[in-house]
């Protein structure tokens, strides 16, 4: 009858600052925990002597971020992934969301302050840590990050019915924020470098492609990346699509030159695709 | 290497005022559609021959909420999923997700307006149509459906490791905003009051409930849909714990009689099960 | 060089249960603090001296609800800016800003439940008490109050230039969500009934008035408040106008009869006014 | 008995793409517009013969856009105030304000991409223009500006009653999201270098002062903003402490060596003030 459940603690906040003389190094993370497992007594019976508590999981992040590194997300995923794992023998299969949320240096002048940040974007870098007894999946990702290109994108020749009344165009506005996971064949990475290939490889084809519609430019990004770094083995893009539309200026007797649009946040188009190799 | 694909409109915003001599009836939608299918080649080489533009299904909305009634969500969503389906000859399946924001009549003295209406409330209730050229599925649901109470609700007898510090409670503050989806056998069901019948039955299981855990609770609730309304065949529940924490009163010489509390957003326990028959 | 300066605390989230044997009430506010003062030395020169930290102010809010009564934030808010004034020489203006977010009782069949409740609504109660050493202002009002009518709503005869291509509307939706704020002759009064009677005053007015703009039902509402409950010495309402525009349905071959609309929300319409006795 | 009226239209959302050959030049702007003025009759009568549409006011935002360069906000913002007040005999005073929101160009290897753009974070640039009859107020600003220093700051020796808790720190964490808005003397400036050294020197002096309080920073910052730029007459900050705390690792037997933080989001204080030379 419980045929799914899973429980665990969302959004522990966690900053960390590394002194290394007058340099500070800054993470700034929010850990999601789900726990799945042998957990049915607790919630056919309230029996929760095998429940260790959403309070504990939090302590725990912080517990260990005290005593381990955390400078890549994947790699301190690990740890609380392992970790819970070896401790809970119900536990079948825990999963570690991380987001880090950037800060960049001030800039003084000619040099960087060694302890003073700016946050840098609403962009979030994500890792996620899925393990169960006998498999340790370990993925990263993106999420919000805004791109909008001003040329080389077009939409024409698709399907019309009678409820059809847009226009064909071959030169608008594509805008989107993105969110992009992907999974990697081993472990043994450098997270960092990897990551930002990752991310460089789907930005950069998105601003060259020669695009007919969000759909194959959101498979040329996901597909750029699996021809270009190795390690991922599936990536999954999801691109709503920020539909920035031209105001008709007509009326006031001006042509727009496809210069002038309104940005809009609703209704909007989305497109997600899961490519692997 | 396309292993998973779908696109569609999300956020389409739809109000429609069925006028009745005096009396209005006022219907608020939020319609998200989703088309998953032979669209490959729209993603592979940006041929959109097949592709209806999203912008489209926004149309179609508007369209044929004018020549149908839109009373039940799950009415609409069926005759939203059925014409896009006989439409399409490539559509493989397609999801409609309907939201439906509540209005009250403005109350004047003694009677109800007629043509005046207030918002009632955050809470949504929610219809899913997923369709494909073999089967129909019907569901649906609530969400940010806010809920506390007071008393009988504890939280002891857990298991406690060395990262452990949370007080064991037998009388703590519990409250959620529930999220809900179930599914139904059939489609000839009078939607409205089946609707209210399993949210009444989820709330007061919530009030009644002698609670050792959010995990015991979230059980109970669902099992009491199923055991209550029999069109059910699965029921899906999320449920994040809005921790209210005790303050400690005792630095101000002050006694905290289990009555002051501080509601806090994050870090927050997260619980989520499905019960099927 | 300080041409103005204050310091507070925001957010302070505040749930207090009252336990009558089986009947709990439950009071959920959210409270700001702000002092103004003689503090321009812990601005000018790093003197913290005479700084009241911003955490004792969340501390004594928590303190003061376990030793004073909550049930009218107005009669609350007094307490803690009479609190503050008389502890800090310092102190020239405290203004304290609470909003009651509301709670109803769940339904058992056909009794309420004493202890759990449901969350009735997004809109909130609020209240401000403004102190300096001279006078008291007690003020309360409501945000989030979302209201709209289907009828008695025009818009035309306006005025038109170059830019100008809005249609003269005699029958149109009109939505907002209203922020109200009042202040009070005096401070003896039955604040909650007369908190009920100007909310019950502006929605009722809302609803029978015969619109021939925001501004215009803007005006009536506020004025028929001053009519209406003495106590009110001015009263200052602001109202996006939350478009719902006619979708055009001719492309289709249909005739929207004033039916189906688009709920918009951005940009809006903004119109704001003070009335005065 | 109307003691204070507006009107106008919030949230118009703008971009506008520049095309100069191979480089494009994108400007995303939020425009809300404000009218006070002899408008009396509007909200007392309903008569509407001297009302601007706001529906109007967003057209001209958008026409004028297409006339005018829009690549500083304050120029654009004079563009419209002067619109408006030429045309319209009983507006009194109008208040136009701007937020620029960010953007980047893509890199591309070791260039920059002409077409393609990424959001570059979630600060915005603010612009206020008020004009009436007889003068014009230029301003600027900025929003959401999240700065945070791991060192450099202190919080003691500040005033003790019976609900102080608050521990001493000379070292502690200091973040917060910075709001600033100014006012120029003049308005022959070159905009866009002006308000960079305003945010630079904001940011400088926020990195580099020995901070007793949040109160003492926000004066650091303001004054050195008068001393450095001679343009500004005036200048707000308004500084929500974005509490950093530090976790208590000490019932799992480790010292948190200033290390481990929960980021909190509330309760939070809040420092404002105003210098004038």
């Amino acid at each position: 009858m419980l045929a799914q459940s899973a429980y665990g603690k969302s959004k522990v906040r966690l900053v960390k600052v590394s002194r290394r003389g007058d340099r500070h190094d800054l993470k700034d993370l929010t850990v999601n925990i789900r726990f799945e497992g042998d957990y049915d007594e607790s919630f056919t019976a309230g029996d929760n002597r095998d429940v260790l508590p959403t309070d504990t999981m939090k302590n725990t992040v912080y517990a260990l971020a005290a005593t381990h590194a955390i400078a890549e997300p994947e790699t301190f995923g690990v740890v609380l992934a392992t970790h819970f794992l070896d401790r809970n023998r119900r536990l079948g299969r825990v999963r570690v969301d991380l987001s880090e949320h950037p800060w960049s240096r001030i800039i003084l002048g000619d040099r960087e302050s060694g302890k003073a940040f700016e946050r840098a974007g609403a962009e979030t870098r994500t890792a996620t840590v899925q393990s169960d007894r006998e498999r340790q999946h370990v993925g990263a990702g993106v999420k919000r990050l805004v791109i909008l290109k001003s040329a080389g994108s077009a939409f024409a020749g698709f399907l019309r019915d009678e409820y059809t009344t847009l226009a064909e165009t071959h030169d608008r506005l594509l805008a989107t924020s993105l969110t992009a996971m992907w999974r990697y064949a081993h472990h043994d990475l450098d997270f960092g470098p990897t990551w930002r290939a990752v991310r460089r490889t789907l930005v950069e084809t998105f601003a060259e492609h020669d695009s007919q519609s969000v759909q194959h430019t959101l498979y040329a990004m996901a597909q750029a990346v699996l021809d270009c770094v190795d390690a991922v083995t599936d990536i999954r893009l999801v691109m709503p699509n920020r539909h920035h539309l031209p105001i008709d200026l007509s009326p006031f007797g001006l042509v727009n030159q496809n210069e002038i649009f309104v940005a809009t946040t609703e209704p909007y188009g989305l497109i997600q695709a899961t490519l692997r190799r």
